[in-house]
């Protein structure tokens, strides 16, 4: 039997080069990556060519039979499309069922929410998922919960300030809700295990380096770098009437750009620390498996020693793509 | 430990006195019934408040906290409300939230089909569902295939017309598809399994006596009753079409009563036969539960016994009430 063949979508964006490192270092799959034909002569695709990686071409919005065609062969599909795209998936899940893929991985990788009503996010992430069971397509969810990269506050001193995608020091509806945080860096890895392992097949799985509360984060943070963190405290209301004022001018205003950036910057606080949603209960309540326990021997990065990097002067700051919702 | 606290809803209908048959020969479940102001003076209550079964009285729009004062004390509750009612659920799952219900099993008791985009009967569904995962409310979604009851033609001697709800001798597309049909008596059975085990909850779980194709049960029928039906073909397309006239006339004439009902006669063969949804493979790719795996020991009966009996004159005929589409 050969290597299994991986066509990923999104391997330039921070889930996506994620994904590409950790199936690289698994060292067993045929990985190509599929580009769109404005991003073949994108620096970031010409890098990884130079790395000797496959790249399929092919617009999104291509018919589903020209879709099927670029994915024969494919064994398993990874999207790792941007939250603006999501849609566009509709016509690779069909192009896929035609073409045989055994395994088609949607773009979830988000914190653990309902399937519909908190998050929009999370909603139109539902639609993919539903054409994928409507179609008997095999498939695997793989939610990661919040990044440790995005979850961690600035100190006085300004010492991980270069590190920071974005500066905030707040504290959320008491901040002892229990989160989901996976180092960016071990979502790949956990991809390598996930996708070759059949007990995946057809489920959802989530993962996680650590699971902390704000308060837990900060602390870890305090007592790692020796600084008091000045907090700043939002309560469950204030985060409720931002949500409604989001999701307001979302409706009143749906094809200006922002709005819906807007929104789902508003409602991940929301569903993480008022309803408290990513939580390995609420994930197992939902049906998800754990990869943790798929794969005891399985070591990720813990958050304390990801914030030890970072007041080593070693981590990167994750440039915020259009993949992520940003706070600027 | 007390017995198990189990409200029904919808015990009058075929569906909700198969659930309480099978809860009462359970023996260790404290039953009661929900019942609406306007059908409490009915003769099929009245009846069951002669046999001792507690009744509890409520307007299903009445106000969540008002249902919530209704609730509480249930263990259980189950719905097998009217597809008709439906959506009058979402109130009840609220309040079974308040009220603290430790298990909520919603109407489905239907065929296996994808969650959205097939039938329209399990489009709405799926509304129901996700309320409950929204509010995180403990829950076994239970489908039962469907019925014996429904799934034999008549014989030319006319031996079984007075056991027939309606009288049908069409093969749809080919007519090999394999269905799980369960024997409407037996669903109460498998229900008073199934809500006492703790690998139920939070699970979706199919039920079945017999998993065969039109085919099959057409050959059952001819072996043991010893005369030859004549049957009718219908193709897949004439199937599609006949999907396709009865949604176009739905959106047209949403307020018509009949067009609803027009609409799932049509979609049901549509998803069992000619997408053949109706059958264990799929069942499991969507994440179902076997009863029969889970109850090994669980002896339903069989088709064929369940014809002999009606070959022998001691079926019932179904009534079709409000909660099953009539081929009238």
């Amino acid at each position: 039997m050969g290597k299994q063949t991986v066509l990923l979508l999104g391997a330039t964006g921070s889930t996506g080069g994620s994904i590409l490192e950790g199936l690289l270092s698994a060292g067993h799959y045929d990985i190509q990556i599929l580009v769109r034909p404005s991003s073949v002569t994108k620096d970031s695709v010409k890098k990884l060519v130079e790395r000797g990686i496959k790249v399929r071409v092919s617009d999104l919005d291509a018919s589903e039979s020209n879709l099927a065609s670029v994915l024969t062969g494919i064994d398993t599909f990874i999207s790792a499309i941007g939250p603006r795209s999501l849609l566009q998936q509709k016509t690779l899940v069909r192009a896929a069922k035609t073409a045989g893929v055994k395994r088609f991985i949607p773009c979830a990788w988000i914190t653990i929410a309902p399937p519909k009503g908190v998050m929009l996010l999370r909603d139109e992430k539902e639609e993919i998922y539903n054409e994928i069971k409507l179609l008997s397509l095999p498939y695997t969810i793989i939610d990661v919960g919040f990044w440790y990269q995005f979850s961690f506050p600035p100190v006085p001193s300004g010492r991980v300030d270069y590190a920071l995608s974005f500066s905030d020091t707040t504290i959320h509806a008491g901040g002892n809700a229990p989160n989901l945080l996976t180092d960016l860096r071990d979502i790949g890895r956990f991809v390598a295990r996930i996708i070759s392992d059949d007990r995946t097949l057809n489920r959802y799985v989530y993962t996680y380096g650590d699971v902390l509360s704000e308060n837990e984060v900060f602390g870890i943070v305090e007592e790692v770098s020796r600084e008091e963190v000045q907090r700043v405290y939002e309560s469950a209301s204030e985060i409720e009437n931002k949500v409604h004022d989001a999701v307001s001018y979302l409706a009143e205003n749906p094809t200006d750009p922002i709005s819906a950036l807007n929104a789902w910057i508003a409602q991940y606080p929301y569903s993480k620390y008022v309803r408290q949603d990513n939580q390995p209960r609420f994930a197992k309540y939902l049906g998800y498996l754990d990869a943790r326990e798929l794969y005891p021997d399985f070591k990720p990065v813990s958050f304390r020693e990801y914030f030890e990097e970072v007041l080593a002067g070693k981590a990167g700051r994750v440039v915020l793509a259009e993949e992520m919702p940003s706070h600027h």
